[in-house]
């Protein structure tokens, strides 16, 4: 593929911005890779890895750059918009891959010049890692990265966008900022919260100690606790800004969940039967969607029959 | 490997039967072994792939058996062990593989003839496929099998289980009935009846369709989905006989969620941030215990840096 934007900027330099920039360059996307952490040994790493050239600051690194990514935690993308804002290039695009929308836009908007796009985006990719070393340049392959474009938008703009994006792997769809922050509570922000949650309540237990959670952690909390793995700080500003969306779940959540704990306290199978069946149609969904391995228990085991 | 027990029967021959069956036979630990099913069409398939017999019926299935292993639903563990009782040799050891060991013994030991020899099992292996062609010979290799003895079994006859058990690549631990239904409700009941309700909530939503669901299952949702895929019929069971642990479990569970949600409303981004490292600890606990994989995404993605 040929270049997309001559010079990338980089504004904070986790998973998602190593594996953008590993990308980027396998398929030669960006002529320049620029970055900026605000950590010295995080920027060493970046400079040794992925980047062509790390800055000091953010201010410095956007200079001349006709993309800028922010990929820093969400409640850290208003000081930092306020920081690039007067040397952002006229024309530049910025985008940032915060995992809530609502929150990003209302702190990063008012900062942004007229002449430059503001492009808000999602990635929805990851790993239980973080940090400048966790990067791979097939973490986007054939997942979703959803943008919230606004009616101001240029469309031209927004398919040069789309285009790096699919250029690094991703499959792009776009949609309405308060419609994805409920989508994403949704499949997203909601498990992390109840993983979290059950993880917790194991640590708690006195009657079951630590070493016997851990040895019998059986599928199931093993799974949980991949997912109570991730990043804190990206966790805790997630929940904090997408609150109203995940607080309706959450009340949506232990409804039902009182429902089965009512159900198995009286003692009807049946209920528990067809809802457990119910569920099971909605993996098939997902599997046949192409968003997930069909070998049982993701492939850990060694030979992959599906049952019959 | 010799041969431990010259005749073992299988009562019921789904995924652990099947996987029982495979590797018993891979490492030559059972001269013989014969099947039994209430279906014709998993009996057929079990003649083809892992039995050297196939009986109708389960009466007929233990004669001569030196080992029997009731691999049904929990529900049907009373009236399949009333059927064969007459029928047991003489000091042969019969076992079971429900996950609930309280409610098995309550439902199975009263029927079990003096000179037979019944200890308790529960393996902590499993995929989200069941029946009879899901088996594969290394889904016990290095994953715990819970045996749970009573002060009168025999200990020659433990030792002998322990041996087949290990022989089959399982680790084998013994511990009391009431405390093994108290760890797997932590472990794996509850989380699992957690992974259905998530699964259930979004399939009510009204503002998000079934499709956006599906699409954007991103990590975390994902996970649940594989979870909530599992047999129908052993959860409703083991829900409905392990319900005084998993309903306390449940309880601590809201409590410990209704403490992170209100948290999120007051914007107490500390408590979260404090929260979430504990659980990273937990995780990092169960690699070190080699019960899960320390590749990012459990291995899906590509290439597996762990991050700095």
């Amino acid at each position: 593929m040929s270049v997309i934007y001559p010079r990338v900027a980089l504004i904070g330099l986790g998973l998602i911005a190593s594996s953008m920039a590993h990308a980027m360059r396998a398929q030669g996307l960006a002529a320049e890779i620029i970055g900026h952490a605000r950590s010295a040994e995080t920027r060493a790493v970046a400079r040794e890895l992925f980047c062509d050239r790390v800055c000091e600051t953010a201010a410095e690194a956007v200079q001349g750059a006709d993309l800028v990514v922010l990929a820093v935690p969400i409640g850290a993308m208003g000081a930092i918009a306020a920081e690039i804002a007067p040397h952002l290039k006229p024309g530049a695009v910025v985008t940032d891959v915060g995992s809530v929308k609502g929150a990003v836009v209302e702190a990063v908007a008012p900062h942004i010049p007229p002449g430059v796009h503001f492009i808000p985006g999602h990635p929805m990719a990851g790993t239980e890692y973080s940090g400048p070393r966790s990067g791979f340049a097939t973490l986007f392959q054939n997942r979703w990265w959803l943008l919230t474009p606004g009616a101001e938008t240029d469309a031209a703009e927004l398919a040069r966008l789309r285009s790096l994006l699919e250029g690094i792997g991703a499959k792009v769809d776009t949609m309405d900022v308060a419609h994805h922050d409920l989508v994403v509570a949704v499949v997203s922000h909601a498990p992390h919260l109840i993983a979290y949650t059950m993880v917790g309540v194991a640590d708690h237990m006195r009657r079951v100690s630590q070493s016997e959670i851990v040895q019998y952690s059986a599928t199931g909390f093993r799974d949980f606790t991949r997912i109570a793995a991730s990043d804190p700080t990206m966790w805790r500003d997630v929940f904090l800004t997408n609150k109203d969306a995940v607080l309706d779940i959450l009340g949506r959540f232990t409804e039902e969940l009182f429902v089965l704990q009512r159900a198995i306290r009286m003692g009807d199978g049946d209920h528990l039967h067809a809802y457990f069946t119910r569920t099971r149609a909605i993996r098939r969904g997902i599997i046949e969607a192409g968003q997930d391995t069909a070998a049982p228990d993701f492939g850990r085991g060694a030979e992959p029959p599906r049952g019959g």
